[in-house]
């Protein structure tokens, strides 16, 4: 992190996450009942002080904001000027001189006196989050302020973009708000059908008399037939001062006459300006209900829906790691993300209680590296990495194979995989997370900014920052167990017979699966020969039962376009998404089955309106689409940053804009079947088409022309 | 703890104390400022599940009450009688059979069949103690319940008897109250002072208009000087609705002509019956005093003192336990105070960062099982005895001394106290530490009682019962440590030279302080020849600086008792307990100089007002007189309950009853300088005097009547 000198609200560092996560993960509702996550719920710290030191060669005040109960302890020392080598002579004069200790209530103006001042805020709040804001010119909430909650050693204290106004409280999320009036409004039996013209997260406002309001039940549903069945609807309020809790709507019954009902959209910004456009408006339109269901879900965290579960899901949120880095490219929700759903050490249980999620979580904050290039996350989050991984090294049975031990979820997918003794699948992640914590922590050595400039000179030590050595024996000994885990993988999994991995070898089954495949192929477990035998035997294999759930669906995908089979991937897009989009569908469902109709395709968990329709796992298409059509990656080699490689043959036209990184850089193409232009904004790249490679500068545009024949294109010109 | 068929309210075992001690630890105020208590704060688990399984025979009906979101999942299984052995057959049926599983909101009527049923509550609650309570003839929230925090293995819920109405919320205490009206109004310059007849925790009910209201404050004072002087007045307050928050007020002054002004007490009911009288006013006053103070400071927690810290300190604490035994015989005080204290696993520090009450706190344990024969608790807590001792072993020196780290507070005393290197007084208490880790687990072998017995066909598993065989491992490794840490404090510390343990073998200086040898005598350390020495040497030389705390006074008079010094305890307990009955006081204070006089006798800590002047530490004549003087004891014999050693000498005239264990026991001693009657209501015991012993049976009555040469003592008669 940069040091920002610019105040914002600061608390003990992942404490918002774990707190705005209680609140989400304790905001499902069913029916007037509460559903809070069934996993272990990590609390925030309750008694926290946040403090640092100044060296001021002038006089200064400041006053301090604080959410809780305490006081602001400010110790003077005055200061004469030393040795050159130390001209302030801190701790020499410090031990002699004498101090003045004084107390002050928070909201009061604090003067202080040129010397060496330390600044102590006390706070304790029980119910929410503590958290102080410092105002001052020279003394102020910035970037290196020290956490402590008189447990560990002091740590840098968190802070948030979104929390930079005194007036705030941190335990309040401030919603951008919209107000949208329905499209629609209907008389029905019994009372009136509002409808909007797609999917919100709202709250209702009516305006009704106080007698109307005092017996009103809202329905808001997330399709037509959902609103009006009472009995059955997934949610109802009774409004309060003519509101609704924000909930998922889209349409909403109310019994009784038409009244002005209006849906205040509540929603995070984020920073993304991706668009994509096509000379195909099928595909045009799953793009932008795909992005649209997506920005739904991304809140505070990315959620798996917006009506159920409002939960965040280590494995949902894996995949949506991949969507945001070509919608939203927002750096800030992945970091809570990762933040709320790994919680506090110790690690006692799985994250979400699944196995394959904790394999998972490690694997998104690679992909969070990846995108955001964010070294410092990743250096303060290695600790929490470690305990995880090391939890997970804990179960291992005689073989060294991860096992789920009694409360563990081997999850995987919803299907038939044969999960008798250890899980092939499970197997898989673990040699992925074993090379990826070997691959993140050889990124550290090196690396030892761990104490912030500002915070050095503290009175309290700052956390020991690992040392280079203890990275490097790390990482060497996790790419050692990545690398005979994938050995004894392929001795154990694999069968030659049938020429594909079998998900079980205690049962004797011999049970071939997608899921288990799909993993190898991802994980990087198959070699090229494997690949091409799994290809064959399983992917192309109608005997193999099918994926369904959109889940896999997205890796599934993901693998068959990585075999370069594009022509299938952009088919089961079409029919898949676009069958949704037949059906009416505004936002993307968490299950589709083409075969089913009516009301009962809304069926789910044997609930007649118990499926979400609005599910980011559903909102793979701009991923699949930027990833492979566009062909936009990111560059590993230092000297560019993306790699550009579209797929022209798909398309007559195009105009996209797709984020590069999430530092707010963006590539954009234009292609009207003849030429193709491709500019740059804050990053550089390589472009790729037909087997040609030109490299592209910052703030650059170049233009392609197709020859006549074979669509082979040419350099026209390079613009700066 | 015994299976009690009565509802009440249940949640995550521990969380109760916990939350209470977050309000408990945050409620001290000084001058208008919060300061919450500066250590680590444990945090109460938010998401909790509660469940428990019945077998029925006839069909039920039962109601859930919660405080948080959440609902009631129910799993109804029917089931067929089968073998004679297993008439339910209920695990191999449960398997076949269909489930029925329903939601429920809380408050809602859920009637059940016949057969196998497991109720599941799950409870979210962020800000406040998360909590259920289970309304039904046969499924009711009694003792068989288990509670689950996602996280550790299931274990028994927790309750208490101060929660047993539905219509609770177990966040909020509910205190007795006692509205009590100001013994004197007068009119001083700017206002009226009121004044009470002895200091009391309190709120102040003022009946004014509301525009006087909003702009008073109140100060009340624990002395008139202090609340005579608004601006150093330790606290002061703008009531709301007419009321202040309940703070320590003996006095309060508020500007303006006189009001109706009255004080709520606010209080913990204690079951304890203790009463003492004897010919000498003034030790029946300081006891009366003694016991008043105590009271005060004795609410959901032992405490320090009322007006300030406010807070739960191990050390005080520990004290406190001796105090109770003989006043209060309050049990539950003191499983919320131990509980509260030690906070939740795992150990990062020292409680209240202090070395020293640290293992005061595993001291009080064995000090709360001796007084209440409480095994349940042992066995439930031995877990955080063991982690806490654990903790403690990891900060040995090469020697194997436990030394002060970085942030470690070595206490002791405020003394003089040579602290260089590792000090003495913490080996010795380390020691006693290990010695009673020692004694109290081998208390639990043979134990096997972990699983209650309505949870053990749980759904989830119990927490695993420690096995005997490990449980004397333990004890006996704990117990050789023990032995040779003392033989090496015997080498390192003790010095023929002075005839004294030195505070330090490092720096050289061969101090030698009371505490040092105070503690050498209180943890069994020192031998017979030593004792002796110690006595003449140190407590009986006025050339080593003598105590000045009541803490430090409490552990000397102690050990002076012990070494039989009566006289000297007794003369001390009237010129230094009398003293502050001299200057006015109605409860006891944090500390006492003869020498200081007028407001200066109030000032602390650098602070005018600073003084606490009802502080529980200076209560301890109630122990020192009862343990000492009537001469009570609790037996370790099992046939008996107690021995009664009366020092009849100091007294012409005795009236008392005190408490024998805590299950509401209780002796009582009457005597006229003649005849002395003993009896006993629930418990029996040894009466020793002057050499004679007697058996005194449960509720009998012993008379004895002394000869008229040499006070000589014969029994009278025996009366059932």
């Amino acid at each position: 992190m940069k040091n920002d000198r610019s105040p914002r609200w600061i608390w003990y560092p992942d404490d918002l996450e774990l707190y705005h996560a209680l609140k989400q993960n304790f905001s499902r509702v069913e029916r007037g009942m509460g559903w809070p996550a069934y996993w272990k719920s990590s609390s925030y710290h309750q008694r926290i002080a946040l403090w640092r030191e100044y060296v001021l060669e002038e006089p200064t005040s400041f006053t301090v904001y604080a959410r809780g109960t305490g006081f602001v302890r400010v110790i003077e020392e005055e200061l004469l000027p030393a040795s050159e080598k130390d001209p302030w002579n801190i701790r020499e004069i410090a031990r002699t001189m004498e101090r003045k200790e004084t107390k002050h209530a928070f909201g009061e103006v604090v003067s202080c006196r040129p010397g060496k001042v330390t600044v102590v805020i006390h706070v304790g709040r029980i119910e929410a989050l503590p958290a102080a804001f410092v105002a001052g010119d020279v003394i102020c909430s910035d970037d290196g302020w020290l956490a402590d909650d008189y447990g560990e050693a002091a740590v840098p204290a968190g802070s948030s973009p979104f929390f930079t106004d005194p007036e705030q409280d941190p335990a309040i999320w401030n919603y951008s708000e919209k107000q949208i009036d329905p499209i629609r409004i209907e008389e029905v039996p019994g009372g009136t059908l509002y409808e909007w013209e797609t999917e919100l997260t709202a709250e209702l406002l009516i305006n009704a008399s106080e007698e109307r309001l005092s017996e009103m039940i809202v329905y808001p549903g997330e399709s037509r037939d959902e609103a009006l069945d009472p009995e059955h609807c997934y949610l109802h309020y009774r409004p309060e001062n003519g509101r609704t809790p924000c909930c998922a709507v889209r349409f909403a019954f109310i019994p009784g006459s038409p009244l002005d009902v209006a849906a205040v959209y509540k929603y995070v910004d984020h920073p993304g300006n991706a668009h994509f456009s096509c000379d195909d408006p099928l595909l045009n339109r799953i793009w932008d209900v795909a992005a649209h269901t997506f920005r739904l879900c991304s809140g505070i965290f990315f959620t798996d829906g917006i009506k159920r579960d409002k939960w965040i899901w280590s494995g949902d949120a894996y995949q949506s790691f991949f969507v945001n880095r070509y919608l939203l490219a927002d750096a800030d929700i992945e970091r809570r993300t990762l933040l709320a759903l790994r919680g506090d050490d110790p690690v006692t249980t799985h994250i979400n209680t699944i196995m394959d999620y904790s394999l998972l979580w490690i694997l998104a904050v690679a992909e969070h590296v990846k995108s955001a290039g964010d070294m410092a996350f990743l250096r303060r989050s290695w600790p929490k990495m470690r305990s995880l991984i090391e939890f997970c090294e804990g179960r291992l049975d005689e073989n060294g194979f991860l096992v789920g031990m009694e409360r563990d979820w081997v999850y995987i997918d919803w299907a038939e995989i044969d999960k008798e003794g250890p899980a092939a699948g499970e197997q898989m992640l673990l040699a992925a997370a074993w090379r990826t914590m070997a691959d993140l922590t050889e990124k550290l050595t090196g690396d030892r900014t761990e104490i912030p400039p500002d915070a050095a000179k503290s009175i309290y030590p700052v956390r020991k920052g690992t040392t280079e050595e203890a990275y490097r024996k790390a990482a060497k000994k996790w790419n050692e167990r990545a690398v005979q885990l994938a050995e004894k993988i392929d001795r154990y999994y694999w069968s030659e017979e049938t020429g594909a991995y079998i998900d079980s070898f205690v049962s004797g089954k011999k049970h071939v699966s997608r899921q288990t495949n799909i993993l190898a192929l991802r994980t990087g477990i198959a070699d090229e020969r494997k690949k091409k035998l799994i290809a064959e035997n399983v992917l192309k294999n109608d005997l193999v039962p099918a994926i369904k759930t959109p889940y896999f669906q997205f890796y599934a995908l993901d693998a068959l376009a990585e075999l370069g089979d594009l022509e299938a991937v952009l088919q089961t897009i079409k029919d898949y998404w676009g069958g949704m989009l037949g059906r009416g569908a505004v936002t993307f469902w968490e299950e589709f089955d083409p075969a089913v109709n009516g009301t009962a395709q809304y069926d789910m968990y044997g609930d007649r309106f118990g499926k979400s329709l609005c599910h980011a796992w559903a909102a793979s298409p701009v991923y699949l689409i930027a990833r492979y059509f566009i062909g936009l990656s990111l560059s590993e080699d230092p000297e560019t940053d993306f790699i550009l490689e579209p797929q022209l043959k798909f398309f007559r036209k195009l105009d996209c804009t797709l984020p590069v990184g999430m530092d707010g850089a963006s590539v954009s193409l234009r292609y009207d079947g003849k030429t193709l232009e491709v500019s740059t904004e804050k990053c550089a790249g390589r472009i790729i088409i037909e087997k040609h490679t030109i490299m592209i500068e910052n703030s650059a545009k170049i233009v392609w022309k197709s020859a006549l024949e074979g669509c082979k294109m040419t350099i026209q010109k390079v613009i700066h």
